[in-house]
């Protein structure tokens, strides 16, 4: 089956993936909005730690509309722009297309699912360094994993299609039997990183050189270690350590949400801590430092406009 | 009975309540450091909401073992110079003689003890805005009742003497059965507010004016008045409400940690936040979010310098 992907948000993240599934040969549509017109002249440039390349001319377009209709769509946007998202897939979608979101947190797939029911959906997780460094310009650092898992998917054949061309593309890629697992796992490591490096305007290293807020990191992973049990999803509090292990090893690196921070992006708030604590408090369980970072970070977006 | 006052730390409450003593005519003997040259020459000078007024001439020292012993020493240095109240208060003591901690926190009377098991002591809450505006220059904005509690003291008539004094100097001054009790009450205020300025570098009305950090607030505040209750002081869940309102008519007024931090001196984070962590641990009471508080300011603390 050859596999026609669209790509809705062609950043540090989707100009990465469509681009190196572009490079494989496969067919893919982006979709641009600052750059589009940088990019339909110049193609994409992504330097990458594996090999730098150049994508010069690429499928680009502005307008959903003007797309054609794709087997999988990529969605590589932020979750503070999910608003939008039923109306940009509407124009893409056929019946057994599956639109994959590329995005963290808990929840993505359930409310698209609420306001496009329609559409067959998968959820993705990238475990991934990489940034835009300017116009149709993709600077992968490290990493890059997809841990990829259905949440409605009627034929999945197409998820093992997707995940084949990832692999022959160079990009490592798993069939996550359990999608809701996979985005607990994630957070394990997203809920203390991604707030207490905005919150404390710091980076993950200087959190974990100091022992009160190495002690917090854990304590954070475990309320969401067990916040994730009590939902019936099952993680070792072994993981914990394990993460902190991993970050140590890690060269530094801003967390997505300082980045957005940093850039004056809006914070995905939403989908990375309040979701994750209503679907455990909705299990009776609380995360009251989970719960506190939340508030810190509404507090430091609300006040910085 | 003439008590006979020393006052170690002549700052912004050393200043102005032993200001407050010498003006009315009592005995009063003033420990100083970097101000004592220009306090010897020219006295105190208190602008207070009550009234301005100087004392141009004071007993001022650069050191206790130059000061008569006292009836009465009135501690006003911040917790974090506690540990050298030991060496400064034994030339000052004789049987009987009480020490007056007009500190922050839980366990400075417990400390001081431990060191100097002769001595008797008390504590006392300053409900106070004043800050110190240059050497010998005292600015009491507004309150400043004391509430004076005995810890081990034998013949606590001096504690009434005393009380009497402050109320004739104008000071409202109030003996409270239950030291323990009047701690914790300051804490429930402490505990948010203290902290959460500082992390997030704001005031107080501006951490009530979201509804984010409004409720972390409250919950931080329910978390002290239930650690007190588990430890056998009894809070009424409803002074949390009490303490925002009272709050949000204050005037904008930075918490004393706030301004050490700006002034970059040592935040009193281990009177106000471990101790009563640890005081509540040994009930077996966890304070979850007062513990991240803990973790984030001693991160603050030990990465600024």
């Amino acid at each position: 089956m050859q596999i026609r992907y669209g790509v809705i948000g062609t950043g540090a993240l989707g100009g990465f993936y469509g681009g190196m599934l572009a490079r494989d040969g496969r067919e893919v549509h982006f979709l641009l909005r600052r750059d589009y017109e940088y990019v339909r002249e110049n193609g994409l440039r992504i330097d990458s730690v594996n090999g730098n390349f150049r994508l010069p001319a690429v499928n680009a377009y502005v307008h959903a509309r003007d797309m054609p209709v794709c087997d999988v769509v990529l969605v590589c946007v932020k979750t503070t722009e999910n608003k939008g998202l039923p109306d940009l897939l509407k124009p893409l979608l056929r019946s057994g297309s599956v639109v994959l979101l590329l995005q963290n947190g808990l929840g993505v797939e359930e409310d698209l699912s609420a306001r496009l029911p329609e559409a067959e959906i998968a959820g993705g997780l990238a475990f991934i360094c990489s940034q835009k460094n300017g116009p149709g310009h993709i600077r992968h650092l490290d990493y890059g994993k997809l841990d990829i898992g259905s949440y409605n998917v009627k034929n999945t054949a197409v998820l093992d299609y997707m995940i084949n061309d990832f692999r022959k593309a160079a990009v490592p890629a798993e069939l996550s039997k359990n999608l809701q697992l996979a985005r607990w796992r994630k957070l394990v490591w997203n809920a203390p990183f991604n707030g207490l490096t905005v919150v404390m305007n710091t980076t993950t290293d200087r959190l974990l050189r100091h022992d009160s807020t190495r002690r917090l990191v854990r304590e954070i992973m475990l309320e969401i270690i067990h916040g994730a049990n009590r939902c019936g999803v099952g993680l070792k509090e072994s993981m914990a350590q394990k993460m902190i292990d991993m970050t140590l090893e890690m060269i530094p690196y801003a967390p997505s949400m300082k980045l957005d921070y940093d850039n004056r992006r809006r914070m995905e708030i939403e989908y990375i801590y309040s979701r994750p604590l209503e679907t455990a408090a909705g299990m009776g369980f609380d995360m009251p430092k989970v719960a506190m970072l939340e508030s810190q970070l509404r507090f430091v977006e609300e006040s910085r406009y």
